[in-house]
């Protein structure tokens, strides 16, 4: 951390702030310039709160060198971690296929649709039980009825599910869900982080439309401090100008991450795109860039859909587009020697 | 809403449609075209789901012409709302200045600091006990000892209190809470949202840093459709691509919202600014911009704050503000007869 | 600056990147710390070129400390310039009211105009000859034509006029052109920019709409280092992600400009709004933030406007806004001391 | 194109509407609904402009159903176009692979660049002469003497050239460029663009940092309607509020822009990574995603490049990604039949 002290600070405003500095165990060397000093801070800034330190008087500005992530960080568990999920691996070098419908809404539409995901090469089977949405006036999901028919659907397929959680209360009915979900809207609802840090549950953390990947990593931080290490966390675009797409995929989301993390980083290209004919093309551009990992809604007949049907792929477009990612990363790893 | 049907669509896709269509109580004109078809729908439409719509083979693309805000647009309610919190009124004319620390930290950091905001002119007391902080390892607020400063100020001051909520397990809590705050972060909180329906204690609903106006007022619809219509708006920045202000304080929602809502709409530029010395500046462009109130950081010293300093004003700087938008509110109000 | 040096820099790569340094004149501390290095670099940094440093193999990452702002920044000019324009004087307390069509059309639209614009209070007219246009398919704007009746405009009237160039080749046609307009596309146009740097006529520069302010401000540091330190910088809205209005009107620009720049200031509402009912409100917030100016678009028939008739007042609003506006100067003047 | 009238709408200003629209050659038809009626417009509205349209005083909003494109759209030339440059043919199937310095700097440097860029795979050579820089006091590229070496580096290895044109006044100077590359600041440099389109040398038109698809889509429709139809396009990233890449690289461009236009799509991950460790990530993605081709920015010895050198690939590391890709794209059409 770098710490700009104001040009025309008091000596004792500075005293003070180096006095709060030294008492949280970092040491500082004080740069003098021509017109500001700099405080070059180092040691375990991880737990030093900027925006407290940018309220002493003497501060004009703080700066971050590196990034305060003592659990998500590469620098304390530099190997990739893999995440099992009911069975099924996923990360460094363990690539997962979620696939399944928006929501939940019947067992004549999720159970041969799971059936059919499943032959075609899906890994775990994705549905949505409790809709966050954005109108209250829409389908909010089966609820618990839902959450039933995913686990039959499991028990017929072997296929482990995933689904979204809402509100902390909701945490007894996920107990033995596969990969619990928290959607975009809630990657910073801090109290569900915390609940479920205290459960040993896989995972899915999907990024906020507007969060930062450095906000993303610190919400993992949330969950992996409460003691649960089982994070996989999901890109799934982020808010734009440009009304072109529904949300812009952020690719560059995947490199960026597992540079910084060692959490496995999987992709959700339908709600990016908003429109099911833009799938394939952003699939495959994920799996390009090195995704662990890629969430998919299929419906067996969008236009009945409940939710979202505009995004969601036929399952035999689906089938076609596993056959080329499969394609793909043999590509991928035959060229990467 | 208008709908663009696909140039290639099949006849039976279009009947399908239109069937549902006219099944949701709504009238849908054909209007041929060269290229393709337009079907114009008229009647109630706020409750159909566009999402939904668009999921339909026939569908190119769906326009939506006017809001689905059955509660919270003027359409039901033409006039102006004023929402009394504890004895204060505001909307309709009524401006509310609301002032207190980021956060309650001790009864001596409180107290005189809520007197001395009365004698500024403060109508209402601002304070979190409950923080969400991007950062698992930041000062997460007082809980409940909050709280009961909170009540030991109001009962010394006389000033109506405002705090957070961030969990719906925390409403029992928030009883006697004067004004709910619910944060940009759980804007789109549903499930707190719906709780929050329940009550009939005001809220104050910030927008989300990526939410656009109509999803805000959509958040609002989730309380108004609750039963509790006592809902008072807040802008406090969204995200944007300059960091030369922590976030981009959009000051056309004001005029835009009072447009499309009869709620207040209240502004908060001290989380937009991040930073004390361009509050005043935003805070009277608010307040001539037509905002119904606003909300301000101030705490007796900053340099000490647990949370946000750098944002907080001076008990001091904030009383020579407080003259300014006296004043300033007093011109407009002679010059705009 | 501040230099993070890789963990794993070599011994002589950090070498050759102090040698690089020292040999521009700054000098170098190496501060050591437990994950990595850092350098402070201090002295005259304004002309180093951070992407050349961060291009060096033994660098992690380069941190900006202060602008590099030499002629637009504080540091060198600290207190308010004042612009003149045609005679009339804008900045450090001098606010102008600019004025005008959109684009100029006829005599009959333009010289009715100017004199009505004059009569309520307008200080310069405005009004686009050369127009940029999203679509070639739509109106261009009048040319030499269209210059030659503000000419005339200015005669009648007194006020100075104030257009928009497009094209470095259309130098000679500005040359009695009182304050040359460099558009929000145009303020990247760097050719264009050295041009206006080797005239003495003033520039207004608009903001680009992904332009930072410190993009903005090394904009006008092209101008300012040719030579010309003639330079207004002009807001008129950024790209959002909420299409409510045209543009997103960033009003901390005011507070955020006058901090780092010493060059007038002002602000373009009706382009931002896009539509004239929301023009008064966010008129009167800029001028409560701070603003030197306000340019506003006026038209006698916004039905019959060549361009973005949408956002143009009818001169009857013009003249009660500018009514308002002075009762708001006033009232912040008086209140400020 | 529709457009919803005002509730309040007068019967002439509806009427004036109209005779306007059907002056214009296109077909109107009422659509009366509860609340407001609607003008549905048919025909040929691509050169009708909607802001215009939004100035009329009958009219509430205007909303557009189809793009108005007539040369660049899919509806004149549904088939995709192949732009030959100096022999080397780009779209249709046909994947360029563009590399080179960000800046031609000297004969050492470009020479013998140019032959390895060659040896692994490239055929076209990209090079900057004259460098748009964001900040005075930065190199701003070497000019004529850049062109020259650019023409000897085509003589010594037979790769066509492409290089950037930063103003009008040059073009005779470009003269025996193969393809002439607009820069994504000078995107909506409409002068420029109107003289590009009166030659018939091949442009390469990058995407501003703000520019939505549309707008793109309509800067191309400049040249094309100037009689200039060999227009490539480029993604170069996009602005975001992340900073973790220099801009943000929009994947989803590739497919919507291959579904709206006849026109080749390449990508240039260089400049939206900033850093060339995430290089091969984002070039793999955009591959996959279907681009027509990629421009990379390689450098022998980045830490000594005048500009960009962070963000500068290796030509060892440029060899073994074209390894990759050549690797990547085989895959792709087999799995893809």
């Amino acid at each position: 951390m770098v710490i700009v002290v104001r040009h025309s600070a008091r000596r004792e405003d500075v005293a003070a702030l180096t006095a709060f500095l030294t008492a949280q165990g970092v040491s500082v060397t004080p740069v003098p310039g021509e017109r500001s000093t700099l405080l070059a801070v180092v040691g375990d800034t991880s737990r030093l709160d900027d925006d407290r330190v940018a309220g002493f008087a003497a501060v004009e500005a703080v700066r971050r060198i590196t990034e305060p992530l003592p659990l998500a960080g590469r620098g304390a568990h530099p190997a990739d971690s893999v995440v099992e999920v009911g069975g099924v691996p996923v990360g460094a070098g363990h690539f997962a296929l979620i696939a399944g419908p928006c929501s939940v809404e019947s067992r004549e539409q999720l159970l041969p649709l799971a059936a059919s995901l499943r032959a075609a090469g899906a890994q775990l089977l994705r549905g949505g039980a409790y809709k966050p949405r954005t109108s209250p006036y829409h389908f909010q999901g089966l609820g618990e009825e839902g959450l039933a028919l995913l686990r039959e659907a499991r028990a017929a397929t072997g296929l482990p599910i995933v689904t979204e959680i809402v509100d902390p209360r909701q945490l007894p009915l996920f107990e033995d869900v596969d990969l619990i979900q928290v959607g975009a809207r809630n990657m910073q609802n801090f109290e569900l982080l915390k609940e479920l840090g205290r459960i040993d549950t896989p995972v899915l953390l999907k990024r906020g439309p507007s969060a930062t990947l450095k906000e993303l990593l610190l919400a993992a931080e949330y969950i992996l401090s409460g003691g649960n290490g089982r994070v996989i966390l999901c890109e799934r675009g982020v808010r734009s100008f440009d009304t072109a797409t529904r949300y812009l995929l952020d690719l560059s989301a995947v490199a960026v991450l597992h540079e910084r993390t060692h959490l496995p980083v999987i992709v959700d290209p339908s709600h990016a795109a908003g429109a099911a004919r833009y799938v394939p093309s952003l699939s495959l551009a994920a799996v390009a860039a090195g995704a662990d990992g890629l969430m998919l809604e299929v419906h067996p007949d969008p236009a009945a859909a409940l939710s979202d049907g505009a995004q969601a792929l036929l399952p035999a477009d689906f089938a076609a587009l596993a056959k080329q990612i499969k394609a793909l990363r043999a590509a991928l790893t035959e060229s990467g020697d």
